[in-house]
């Protein structure tokens, strides 16, 4: 199942999940300006950085939105992106986050797991309920795909939902794990995981403690690392025996070049830099 | 303001969205031959059921799903429709449901009001936070551009989240309402409706009437009618004076062809009927 191969690479080349969240600005402009398309110049950065990182990363995060940004040539930009990852054995998580029911969800579900956009793993929005997520089964137990619902962020405004205290004294995010985590069962590898496991902030210490133990073997997707205030250790409560999750970061790679002097001509390097930190700072935290 | 258009056009034409979601399996065979490429023949047999319909719809839900799922070539056809559209200067809906955050957040308010995919409406789920809708603000305040948030739907799995108890006595969707309705203050047209509407779906008499009288400058974008079992009678509870909400129809109307002999043929004009059927019904239901 595809889960093992995401908890192999794990202990192989560490938590770190880089995110291709590839906005056309982030690119140092002498290396843009080689390019004639939009497509090509994304897709030639995207190259390079997953040229300099597929051994010390344990699998890449694709944000869709940054690629629909810049309409067909973005979208162009997106799909060669995944072919060049597939082509190197990464593992792939599209950051799609499609919530919908029915037809619609088997048609998102035909669109990210066959065809010019083939991913591995999905990310999803429960709001619309579980049979939103029927539609995906088959590729889950047939065809070696996984998917990530989105469970409790760490932005701001998950207070407005997710934190909402229900009638059994628990909280809507905790009731929707739970209900992701029956589902789970169906799809066990392995490693132990379920291919169907969750997007968990890595803000919120204690609450971490909470879903790890009460969660076992769901395995998480962790944003909130860097930027958004995650730290190493607060990282390292979202995990269990040292795997059970990939933990992602993306402008704090793909821009590191920015943080030294001429950095702009070597981005490449500088980005395979920052993720063997980010991957030794996780590693370490776990030891501690 | 675009919420200003809807309604008008909706007295005009009545309340009838059309949704385009155009599956290629949907196109009778006689008419998608002719065409060599499926963007071809997606495209132009949405352009035959827009000729035959703008005038008796008051707008067009346009699936996304239903393109990603053919790659690119499908978003060619999706971005070619909303061109025509545009040119027939109808009231697009594109049926996205996007949910995120921040900077991503950004980028998907780009690519669906900006550029290749430009609509006048674009679905949102709720899920991630209302700081997920802060970057759409902009465009709603200053370049004509409106959302429908994904508030209640008629699925079976609307009870997983939608309609989880919570501590105060009410129901995650209402709470999720209240939300909603407060940011909507701020951007409300000369038709007293705020360019912030909620996906409502049509089932559920009883809350019908609630949302309506809670809600009272809302405007719905009402999916459920027909296939989901939506009567007339029942969206009517959902209006408010005549107008307030669309009431969607994809299949009832895209297939109304096979429900007649040599349907197949005349499917443009087929689907004209539909929809006058459709939008004279629920006038009449809400005459009774």
């Amino acid at each position: 199942m595809i889960i093992d191969r995401l908890f192999d690479s794990v202990n192989k080349n560490g938590h770190v999940c880089l995110g291709l969240d590839t906005d056309f600005t982030y690119l140092p402009e002498e290396f843009s300006k080689k390019f004639v398309n939009i497509e090509d110049a994304i897709f030639g950065f995207n190259k390079k950085i997953i040229d300099s990182t597929f051994d010390v990363v344990s699998c890449y995060k694709v944000q869709i939105a940054y690629y629909e940004a810049y309409g067909l040539k973005g979208l162009l930009a997106y799909k060669r992106t995944l072919e060049y990852l597939r082509e190197k054995k990464a593992v792939i998580i599209a950051d799609i986050k499609r919530g919908d029911i029915a037809k619609t969800a088997e048609m998102y579900a035909k669109a990210h797991f066959e065809g010019d956009f083939e991913s591995d793993f999905v990310t999803l929005n429960p709001y619309m309920g579980l049979d939103g997520i029927e539609p995906y089964m088959p590729y889950l137990e047939k065809k070696e795909k996984g998917i990530f619902i989105l469970l409790r962020t760490s932005n701001k405004g998950a207070y407005d939902i997710q934190y909402i205290k229900t009638e059994r004294g628990s909280t809507v995010y905790d009731e929707v794990g739970e209900k992701i985590y029956d589902l789970g069962k169906k799809v066990i590898g392995n490693s132990g995981y379920s291919s169907i496991g969750a997007v968990v902030g890595c803000t919120h210490v204690e609450e971490g403690i909470e879903i790890r133990n009460k969660f076992k073997n769901m395995f998480f997707l962790i944003p909130g690392y860097g930027a958004q205030g995650g730290t190493a250790k607060e990282v390292s409560l979202y995990l269990r025996e040292g795997n059970g999750g990939v933990v992602n970061s993306s402008r704090g790679i793909l821009l590191a070049y920015k943080k030294i002097e001429n950095g702009a001509k070597i981005f490449d390097q500088c980005a395979r830099e920052a993720a063997i930190d980010m991957r030794d700072a996780i590693r370490k935290s776990l030891e501690a």
